[in-house]
């Protein structure tokens, strides 16, 4: 993929990750949308691409001076809606992301792509090449696109929060592994300790707020409650993975 | 590596990987020549080395407008030939790649390097920046580099192709799992099944053309036939590691 | 962190690594010195950080025309010696590297970041993208910066070399199993064969220079002595991991 686009474009790569777990679209979608609002405007290209081949499009969307590209499975629109200020829908069901928003969709023409099982050097990384040489105000012009407002949309599982009590899901683990979940780090404000799924864990400012191997339970950098083990790791000592359920009580 | 290059030369170094296999001569020759044909001419720096600081030589080959750095262990003479369009040789016996094209080879001068297990840091990187200030087209005026003929070649495993019947070996596994053999792609074209060392599966375009699980044949990316599961790694399903032989009926 | 430089300043970014041992300063520190001199002068942004978040400092250290910014908690200093030639003390009770030297340590302020977990982004890269926009000749008028002479120091396991014995420890171990000891080279030089921790290993010049899968005691790129594999990791061969002592006889 980077041979391709230096071979199409006066670009400069800069290579986020190539590290995220294999064919999950919801994980890549939630580390974009954490990620990318704290980069520069560019063209992003990122690629979680189960039905690799397949009839599933390829997409470019606008957001603001920024333009994504990459399947039309989800993993783009988390980010997107982030990037241009659009609130999340409450579920796919309810998705407006392109009628209501500032949201540019487009399609882009896949050409007889020399590979069924590789698009991210045989349609994506040429694409986001042909989009960064015409840049971000020309989209409206390149063939390669058409515009769309048909895309799959993605939404993450929202927490249940009440006063004493909330619940949520394990949203990803991190490579520390901190634990992520979808609960707003706001909840705990001023809160010293929590029943995690039953179980009383201090809650700290920062992972070195408790003892060296000690579990916790914090604000992570993204907002949300997070929890951890000081200079250990977290999923690991409260026995969770993503997709699993996390009850708080305070 | 990367900061001898840049105390050395004016120039964007692309980092294409660390992840493979370690001391694998014969894997690694056999990814550069999947991958440098897709980037621009540039200055190649290529490293894997289990002869560093013995007597094997430190060798450039100039293939068109790119030039490949590296040992002289046969590293870098199948992406070379596919640079410059020179088929492969039956085997190494029969090589006379430097002979009958239009590669040229030097052999790169070694003055007491700063160690005896790093030539990456101590020759290749500063030979590489040498050589990319110089560009390409003086390479034959650079001290550094004296011309050669004599440079270890390597070649591939050839498959048996018949009408019904076809066995290989397994060349590479992709980091997803994909087993890929030397047996050509177009060899499966138009085949819904096929036996794989005895047991029938489907064949597929894409990875998705199966159930979620599921095994499948298909043609890869680089063209020849691939070994896979949907979503899942194909190695584990079938059993199968690099170097382990291939048997397929239709 | 790569976003948030691009984002504040037109610097090109080199990627060295991530895959250092989690929270582990000792070890980061040792690879820091060994790395950095080989690059030229820059603005060099290292986080290994188990403290953040707590009042830990953050600092920026001028070692020539290098700066290098990160935690204050000792990951720094070693490096920064070394950029600028200044002698390791005997011990940190001994340290008085910035009132000795041509080192030029500064407190980077840090204003109500946005998170308590992750100063990477937003306190290091941040004061990294300011420097180098800065330039290192005007470090003295950037508000962000506070000269100070109290940093935290940090030194490595002195070895203790005699005439015919040498005791040392484990530094590294590193990714291909090379179990790098803080014995200098020098007292291997002319030795064919040694006792390791009561064994008797060959030493060779090269990695090659014994049979494969066969151990040796080499001197590595570093210039310390080194335990090794001719192809295999040394680690597992001697038993050996980061911090373990050993003792050589010659």
């Amino acid at each position: 993929m980077k041979g391709v686009i230096h071979a199409n474009a006066d670009a400069q790569i800069v290579d986020i990750t190539h590290d995220l777990p294999r064919q999950d679209v919801r994980t890549g979608a939630f580390w974009l949308r954490e990620i990318l609002p704290w980069y520069p405007p560019a063209v992003h290209c990122a690629v979680i691409d189960p039905g690799v081949g397949t009839d599933r499009d390829a997409i470019a969307i606008q957001a603001g001076e920024h333009v994504l590209v990459g399947p039309d499975n989800g993993l783009l629109l988390p980010v997107a809606r982030e990037l241009a200020g659009v609130n999340e829908p409450e579920s796919v069901e309810d998705s407006q992301t392109l009628t209501e928003s500032s949201l540019i969709a487009y399609s882009i023409q896949i050409d007889d792509p020399e590979s069924t099982t590789f698009h991210g050097r045989d349609v994506f990384a040429p694409a986001a090449a042909t989009i960064h040489e015409a840049t971000v105000d020309n989209l409206g012009d390149l063939e390669l696109l058409t515009p769309t407002e048909s895309v799959v949309d993605l939404t993450f599982p929202k927490p249940t929060v009440q006063e004493t009590k909330a619940t949520g899901d394990v949203m990803v683990v991190d490579d520390f592994g901190n634990t992520i979940t979808n609960i707003p780090g706001s909840w705990i404000e001023g809160v010293s300790a929590l029943r995690v799924n039953g179980e009383q864990v201090p809650v700290a400012d920062t992972y070195a707020g408790v003892a060296t191997g000690v579990r916790l339970v914090t604000v992570g950098s993204h907002g949300n409650v997070e929890l951890a083990v000081n200079q250990g790791r977290g999923d690991e000592a409260f026995g969770l993975e993503p997709g699993d359920g996390v009850h708080l009580e305070r």
